[in-house]
Parts: structure tokens; C-alpha cells; sequence
């Protein structure tokens, strides 16, 4: 505070330093161009009359806020606690933000539009939810740039970050017909949930196009436990699987303990699990879990280089990013017969000794 | 946009309506008194003529942001991204949302104070880190309320929540000899981590004063990999351990899975495990792993209240919580011997079957 009760403005400062308002600017801004002592003479000296910088009211002249709503549903999958730790990381190495907004798993999912526009977000990206085409055109209307991260959406105009759900559910699809199995089964994620979808449209439709039968179906939701349920329901039908592809890891481990410890069924020899993401407890040794990586850092990276290039809602073409991944073979699952294989692992497979 | 260029004003669109002011206001304010198609034809309106609210701009009036920043350092110990989803959920509920600082795990681990300052965060809310004198200082100065998360302080006037990382150390110590063990380790997370210390300082205590030996001792620093190798050095001494308390469950489930994998071991009979926070995979029945149990819900609540409260960093006095937990035995370690506890279990303990 100045003695008349005004607080001290950047322009105070910059008097009482005898430098320019954009010095004191620069030196609160990381990554600039300043002089070292420069700016810690600046930094000490605003500290010494209580000067504040203030990105909020620089806002309202740049149009920026430097924050980025990150819009998510669940965290108990593994997977969107790097995502969030990552992107968070990421971003805030560029300058901005990461303000969260958390949505519900079921029903009505989206964030408030009046609640994101309160807080002038340069761009809201959105995970481990869906986006009602109801919030897509609020946001268009307002201009919010929005990415959808993990999912995609009907709608064309929505730039998105995604893995190779395609190409990873025909993989292994090949790769468990290639271990010489014929009745499979796949436990879906939320049914709503475009990643479930396209994995499965992948997987059921390469096998349909080989001559296998479609196969056996339960619902997980994205749930440990009823995941667990869906595994139960699937083991004690009258053919049960004899490999069963879980729509994510989260998933694939919730299985792995039920057909394990209550169902006291040995994997892979009675029934072998493959699941989607590559999340950190899929390397550990309890599980040893096959599965299709979806590489987290190179995702991350396409997020905070579109938010870098500025996309907007108008004008620019939206961009749809795949991050490509990998089969990893561990030992949920056999070794594929090479034979079947042409002679040779494909080259997006490995094999993962422990 | 006006025809003049200027952006429409809450003044703009009230005159617009003939309502007042406060009525747009509200109309924008979740959970603020007012009819529901007033308020529908508020928003609708506004769409219409492209007016945004601005909480940024109401900020610079009522100096409150709604936002709290929320500094971590790492999130693959389960219990953070809980703490993350849940605080989220329950301040947005508080018209609040979260702003991510993510610091480093080791070293210089504050943010950077221009930044949060930048933000006019309405409080710093720091867990999974610590917090440098100097950082505390700066917050006092510039008059940020901070609460330290499942961490204490030296510095005396700064607000805390935590679990009983005293009475769960000790219980844990009275636990384990009540199971017949007298030979046993202590597996450390980050060595400067106020957490950690208190738990070993009240199990160590416990273990001294009732007449047995100093545990052995590795550090793991909170870190899968590494808790896995120190888990290995402890069962690799010359007189290993017959039980071993890790400071929290996820090194815990890393020290499980080398025992076991590894080493070949079987737990509990060749030794028993217990962690610290109780997560969810701590319940899975690949581990069943008895802990003392921090609760998350707890936890959250007393920060959410804190803030709702309004902690000023001058005048009202600091607040230290301690959420109450549970030792929760499960299959990773023994029943323990009631004649030794007097008859009966203590009351803050529960066998957990299966």
C-alpha cells in the first residue's frame, strides 16, 4: 500500500527504480529477457513496498489468462494422474496453469460453461469425460478453443489428442488369434465413451473380417469393482473366454484379481488379459499385464504444442492428433505363434521380459 | 461486442432486461438466490448478445480469485490423485476451483511466489512437497493464507491437516510386537518429509521405550523402484527383518511385490508388510495390505472448511487438524495376539477380512 491506501502499481515501481514499466513486467514473467541483477533488484524491491504483480488484471488488457481448465471425471485409473501431472508440468514450463474443473462420471457431465467463462480460460481441455455437442457449441459461440484429450466427438470441429485405438484393437485382435485362441472376450469401459468404442469396433471387427467369432461381452465402466463383476460374469458363462481384452489397464488389473483370487483361476494358462494405456502398475510384477501403450508424455506434448500455436475456434482447422503406441507382451498373455505372423513380430509389437 | 467495439457489461444487459445489476450477478453465481427462469432468461439473454461474466474483473473488487492453488510434486502414490479429485469436487461444490503448481519432487521444491502471486490465489493449499521457510515467509508478507497438506512445518503459524502419523507409528509398533515379532524395519520415504519422520519417530519411540530393539532402517524415498531395492537391502542383512512398517502403502506395495517376485518369499509367513493411508490397491486382493488408514473424505473436508472459514494469514490463530485413522488389518501381516493387548483389540483398530 501507498501512503494514501492505493496499492502499488507497476508503474510505481518502475519510478521508484528509475526503469521501464516493461522491465518490471519482464521481470516477473519467467523465461524473459532480463538481466539477472536487474531483475532481482526489481523482485527485492517489489517485495520491500508490497508490490503485487497481477496476471488477473494483466488479463483483461492481453485477453490471456494463462490458465488452462482441465476438465476430468475420475482419477482412480493411473492413467489420468500422470496426465495430470504431466500436463500440469508441461504447461506451467510455458507459462500457464492448469485450473481444474471436475465433472461427474455419469449423467449430466459437463463443466458449467458459465463457471469456465468466469475464469476466461485460453483453452479447456477436456478428459476422462465426454463433451455434450450442447457444451461444444457454447464454447464455439464464446470462443473457448477446446481439446478433447483421450476421446473424440461427432462433432468435426473439435481438435483432439488421442493413441491408436484403431490400430491397437486390431493388433490384438491378430496378436491373441496368433497365440492360436478363437473364443475371446473384451469388457468395455463406460459405453458412452468414444476410446471403449473404437477399441472394440477394431478388435470385434478384425475378427470378424478374419472368420473368428465376435466376442463375448460384459460392461466395466471404468469401475475396479465392477470390472471384477464383468470378468466374474464372463469366466462363468457356458464357453468362457479363453483371453479376454479389457477396454483399459485400469480395468485389465480389477480382472486379473478376480479371476485370480476369487475366481482361483491361473493367468494366463486358464485365461490370459490384455488391457489398453501402459499404466505404471502394469509393469509391476504382480500383474505383468499385456497391453497397447498409450505414450503419455508424447500426448502431453501435442496438448501444450496446440495450446502453444493458439488454436481457436474459428479459423484455424481443428487438428486430430494420434500418438502412436505399442504391443507390449508380458506374461498375462503367451508368446504369438511367429508362424502365424509371417515369421516376424510385427514392428509396433515387443516382447517384454521381466 | 457492442456496435461501438466495447464488450457488453453486466450494466449493459441488466438494462437490457430492466433488472438490476445484482440480479445478473447472481444469475452467474452457482448456488446464489434467485428464481430459476429469471435466472434461465438472464443466461440466455446474455448468450444472445454475447456477454461473458468476468469473475476475473470481480476479482480486482472483491479480491477473492475463487481460485486455490494446490502445489504437488508427484502423483503416482494413489492417495494424491484421490486428494486431488476430491478437493476439486468439494470447493467447486464452494464455487472455488483448483489451480496446479507442480514443484519438483526433490531439491528447490517451492513454486515460484510471483506466480502464485500472479494468480491472486485466495489460498495455497501445499501437499505431497515441503514448504521452505523462505516460501512461508513471502506468503506472510504478501498476506497468501497457506495450508499445509498430510506435511507440518517447523514454522509454527502456518494451518496443517494431516492424519495420526504419531498414534498410527505407535500402533502400528504395539501391533507388530502383539503379532510376536521383535525383529523389525522401517522402510523411509523422502528423508525430509515431515510425514515420514513423525511416523518413525512415534514407531521407533514405541518400539525403544516398551524395551525392544531400534528397527532397521532403508529409505525408499516414496518411490516405487526405489522402495522396491530397499525392501531387498533390509531382507538381504544378516538378521533380516520379521516384519517391516513402510512409511506409506505405496512403498508398501513395492516392497510386497519384490518380496515376493523377486525374492520368492512368501508374506506374511516369511515376513509381514504394513503401510501407511490405506488406497485403494492397498484392498486389492493381489496385496490385502494391513495399513493404518489416512481418510481422504476427512482430510478434504477440514481444508474446504478451512477456507470457507477464511484462514487470514494475520489475526486468527493457525489451525492444526488431525483427521482420525485406523490400523486395518488385512492378510499381509498376522492376527496379532490379544493376550498381549489385554483381551481385547484397541479401539482404533479393525480386522479387515476378506
Amino acid at each position: 500500500m501507498k501512503e494514501d491506501g492505493r496499492p502499488i502499481t507497476a508503474r510505481d515501481l518502475a519510478q521508484h527504480l528509475n526503469v521501464s514499466q516493461s522491465a518490471v513486467s519482464r521481470a516477473f514473467t519467467p523465461g524473459s529477457r532480463i538481466a539477472a541483477d536487474t531483475r532481482e533488484l526489481i523482485l527485492s524491491t517489489a517485495r520491500e513496498l508490497g508490490y503485487r504483480p497481477n496476471r488477473i488484471a494483466r488479463s483483461l488488457i492481453t485477453n490471456s489468462s494463462h490458465i488452462i481448465g482441465l476438465a476430468v471425471s475420475y482419477l482412480d485409473n493411473q492413467f489420468y494422474p500422470l496426465v495430470i501431472e504431466r500436463l500440469s508440468r508441461t504447461l506451467q514450463a510455458k507459462g500457464f496453469h492448469v485450473l481444474l474443473f471436475t465433472v461427474d462420471k455419469h449423467g449430466q457431465a459437463d463443466p458449467l460453461i458459465e463457471d469456465v467463462l468466469q475464469y476466461r480460460v485460453d483453452a479447456l481441455v477436456l478428459t476422462s469425460t465426454m463433451m455434450s455437442s450442447k457444451l461444444a457449441a457454447q464454447c464455439k459461440q464464446y470462443g473457448v478453443p477446446v481439446i478433447l484429450f483421450n476421446r473424440t466427438t461427432e462433432a468435426p470441429d473439435i481438435s483432439s489428442v488421442t493413441g491408436e485405438n484403431l490400430i491397437g484393437g486390431a493388433a490384438i485382435a491378430e496378436y491373441l488369434t496368433a497365440c492360436g485362441y478363437s473364443r475371446l472376450g473384451f469388457l468395455a469401459g463406460l459405453e458412452d465413451s468414444s476410446t471403449s468404442r473404437s477399441r472394440e469396433r477394431a478388435f470385434t471387427g478384425w475378427l470378424i473380417d478374419y472368420g473368428y467369432s465376435a466376442p463375448l461381452r460384459a460392461v466395466g465402466d471404468y469401475d475396479y469393482a465392477k470390472a471384477g463383476e464383468a470378468a466374474k460374469t464372463l469366466m462363468s458363462s457356458e464357453t468362457p473366454p479363453e483371453a479376454i481384452f479389457c477396454a483399459n489397464d485400469h480395468m485389465a488389473l480389477a480382472a486379473m484379481d478376480t479371476i485370480r483370487h476369487r475366481l482361483g483361476l491361473r493367468i494366463p494358462e486358464d485365461v490370459a488379459i490384455v488391457g489398453f494405456d501402459d499404466v505404471p502398475a502394469a509393469r509391476w510384477p504382480s500383474y505383468g499385464l499385456t497391453t497397447f501403450s498409450q505414450p503419455v508424455d508424447g500426448m502431453v506434448d501435442a496438448v501444450a504444442s496446440m495450446i502453444e500455436d493458439g488454436i481457436s475456434v474459428e479459423g484455424s482447422e481443428p487438428r486430430h492428433i494420434k500418438v502412436k503406441g505399442e504391443l507390449l507382451i508380458r506374461k498375462s498373455s503367451p508368446r504369438p505363434n511367429l508362424a502365424k505372423l509371417g515369421g516376424e513380430l510385427p514392428r509396433n509389437w515387443r516382447i517384454e521380459d521381466d
